[in-house]
């Protein structure tokens, strides 16, 4: 390597970011997030460190699906499963509670070779709500469910149920009874890129806390939350999620690249940093060639990429 | 007029496509849908007439509103609710049942100069669900609502909420009972531009015949079944509702005219004609200048145009 490639590499290494080079497609891709938002920088270590192991579990739990062959959308719920059930993150179990005090949780899934998805929007009983968007695209002739008929469907295909206390956490109670509204932070989602060259990408949230009853955020819209094609590119996003559906955030981004020959950067910068204002949300994305993607114009992005050949990456802040 | 011009009018008036000029923008454009699917031209004539009447009457409400100079979004709901009430068509009273002989409603609407925008899935109560997705446009910070809490919210504005019973006419229930699988034609929608250049865009429905409960389409997902940015255009579709998600097809035909500088007429057919496949379904569409595009890929669609200083003009088969 010559010295200025060193440097460059150093400062990506910095950056967070993992970039495989023009024309080097990685053998696979993953990256996570867990939602994006006002995270203060005066966060405690220790609780820094906690969510800094979830984003490495989930990408432990993902990349052994990538590594060993595996299809990117059971790579995508892998990652996902991790995040759902570790009561950091706003989604499964630790989920930010609605108005009423209930975790009501909205997930989904695409995957990139033929665009079939899954996704499901006001579940309270599916232990993983993922499992639950992967059985819908794998077993329904539907795409999308709603409340007690997703629920439905999730025991019919002999999901974990669980009761709907399940989902809620001390801590999470605690914030409930003082109205303390969190922020939208936390939501989870993965993109990857596997052997074969598939794109898959998933998104599972709480949504907002203390939201109307039966309030649908992005994160179950697919072309709003959650896209996959593998003619462009796949996209998890995370953010005020009125906004990420009246944009269509995650479609755009594949579009700018189809339609206006954008790249994978560019098409996600142009959403993030244009497009949307500063504290609406982020996206994390990666497309058929490795090349990833992680804007956000909030303080920070919980998120990480395991990409083969490189250094894996966990970040929080921009650097 | 030179001859050549009548001879092109008479082609267009025949073909039930009224198309504005290069450069004169009508004072204000209105275009409704009943659906697309299998309809046959075997078709009695007195039902022919009704769905005529049908599609008529929603112009009529509409078009007073656009003519008087109210609001794209108040022509697209007036037309709606019109055809909510009318039992012909899949949408409000009259809507298909589920596998367990209900009604399950989806609805949206969109408006063109802020992109603000409102939908509901899996509604059982509300008389006319239209109305439902302008009270959630015009009064929650959420754009999105599910089941229960999407009823709640409509008896919190006020809404005229009915018995289930309300929505299930005798002809569905028939068909029910016989196991008669219908297609799904008969979703209800509307596209309008305003004297003010604005636009808006709706979409009802009652969903697929035998659904599992629970199920969710196309319509009311923003940038598949509605999609409205005055920037671009205002999109209803009507069709296979899994396909029409996968594919974002309203935002997808705004997105071919911002990013690949296509027209109206060409996004629309690229998306119908080209990414569809024979069956899919169909779109209405108005852009700013008041283009107006109604492709569809089945054997009909039931349509209408009203467009200031054009013959009206209402179509279900192609010429």
């Amino acid at each position: 390597m010559s010295k200025a490639t060193v440097v460059i590499a150093y400062i990506l290494l910095i950056a967070g970011i993992a970039t495989a080079q023009p024309g080097e497609r990685p053998a696979y891709a993953l990256v996570v997030h867990g939602g994006a938002g006002a995270i203060s920088k005066d966060m405690p270590d220790s609780i820094e460190a906690n969510y800094r192991a979830g984003l490495n579990a989930a990408l432990d739990a993902g990349e052994a699906v990538l590594a060993s062959g595996g299809a990117a959308e059971d790579a995508v719920v892998a990652a996902i499963v991790v995040l759902e059930n570790d009561p950091l993150f706003n989604a499964g179990r630790g989920a930010v509670l609605n108005a009423e005090g209930a975790a009501e949780l909205d997930v989904s899934l695409m995957r990139g070779s033929d665009k079939a998805c899954g996704a499901a929007a006001a579940i309270r009983t599916v232990k993983n709500p993922i499992t639950l968007a992967r059985a819908i695209m794998e077993r329904s002739p539907h795409v999308f469910f709603a409340a007690e008929g997703a629920e439905r469907f999730a025991e019919a295909s002999g999901l974990e149920i669980v009761d709907p206390e399940y989902f809620v956490t001390e801590r999470r109670r605690e914030a409930w009874r003082r109205r303390e509204a969190e922020d939208a932070k936390g939501t989870v989602g993965a993109v990857a890129l596997d052997r074969d060259g598939n794109l898959a990408a998933g998104t599972s949230t709480g949504g907002t806390s203390f939201k109307t009853p039966g309030r649908v955020g992005d994160s179950p819209v697919i072309g709003a939350g959650t896209y996959a094609d593998n003619a462009t590119c796949a996209v998890s996003s995370t953010g005020h999620g009125e906004l990420f559906i009246r944009n269509v955030v995650a479609f755009r981004i594949a579009a700018l690249m189809a339609f206006a020959n954008l790249s994978l950067d560019d098409a996600a910068n142009e959403v993030v940093r244009k497009l949307l204002a500063p504290g609406d949300g982020g996206v994390i994305a990666v497309d058929a060639r490795g090349n990833v993607a992680t804007p956000f114009n909030t303080e920070g992005m919980f998120r990480g990429a395991a990409i083969a050949g490189n250094e894996r990456t966990i970040a929080i802040w921009n650097p």
